[in-house]
């Protein structure tokens, strides 16, 4: 099964699956079932089992799925069974919050480079990693052949950042400045903006 | 027209509008349309004409929307034109960094109370609130009406916190522990994993 065949909104759902599998392997549990996941999960077993439908048959009638292999099974389809380097672009407060966050490193992103404009930031030395000046991003992307970063600039260059990353092959950004980027449709985006969030439950609260 | 008839999806998207809007009242301009928005977010202009419908008419023929008027509206309809109190529970790295981030309180969520179970964190004084001892949760945030809640806690404690969180009249939390939480359906939860988007996006990766 290929790419488009896929609709995206299940694709969206295999992480969640493979956080919770991780948690149970972690537990010490060694089989779950579409009923057990999806009482976890709120999502209903009859879609969970027809989201893994789409990649091949990974439960037995009976016994459920066998966790361990159900969590590598979705870790190589999302290809997250190997480590991917990552660019981050801006090292104010929440840049040096993303490279402290130890839950990146352990799932395989490791940030290979860190780019900011400030000259007092420009050249210190970070886990072993240099703070780069901004205006080598390109040079340093292309040689490195990164594909995924994270952009945690002023929200006032996060476009024309986004712009040259995506400019020297990068494919995957993950936005935390509070903008909507604009980019071409085989690129990937996802925000993470904890405003949005707040706000969109404040319309239920009574 | 009341909560229950409009899909959470349009909810959904209500803060992205906002945010847009804000921008361009910041940069200086007084109009914009439901194309010149659709460009911005990726929306196409009739979905964000039918989103607004369910509340009213804001836009006029030939002029379009007036920014801060159609900003100041939404910003009702979101009920985010007033405080909202939050209370953070864990201040390890992760609620450190929440409590660092200055876009909430400039958006109206201000945290009023601090819970860690960490005896060296408790009764240290952040930026005019002491961080108190999470086994006053119930007491605290009763006395104080808090209806907003920011989880950071261990992935492990998580789902207990947020039952006691409910139970003492929390409405919506925002959890950024790696966790899916069971909540009554009344309750409304939003997720922060970034690695849960990283690893979205890498399925599509060449």
């Amino acid at each position: 099964m290929t790419t488009s065949e896929v609709p995206d909104i299940v694709i969206g759902r295999l992480p969640i699956y493979l956080r919770a599998l991780t948690l149970l392997h972690e537990e010490g549990h060694e089989f779950t079932s579409s009923q057990e996941l999806g009482q976890k999960l709120g999502i209903g077993s009859a879609q969970i089992r027809k989201d893994l439908s789409f990649f091949g048959e990974f439960g037995k009638q009976g016994t459920g799925y066998e966790i361990k292999y159900l969590h590598d099974q979705i870790s190589k389809i999302l290809k997250v069974n190997r480590d991917w380097a990552v660019a981050l672009i801006g090292f104010g407060a929440l840049g040096q919050a993303v490279t402290n966050y130890g839950g990146f490193a352990t799932k395989g992103f490791y940030i290979e480079a860190i780019f900011d404009s400030d000259p007092n930031k420009i050249g210190k030395t970070i886990e072993g990693r240099v703070i780069q000046d901004i205006a080598n991003l390109v040079e340093v992307i292309t040689r490195q052949k990164i594909k995924v970063a994270i952009i945690a600039t002023p929200v006032q260059v996060a476009q024309q950042v986004a712009d040259q990353l995506i400019a020297v092959g990068v494919q995957a950004i993950l936005n935390y400045a509070p903008i909507t980027l604009t980019v071409p449709s085989n690129i990937q985006v996802q925000y993470i903006d904890p405003v949005v969030h707040l706000q969109r439950m404040t319309y239920y609260l009574t």
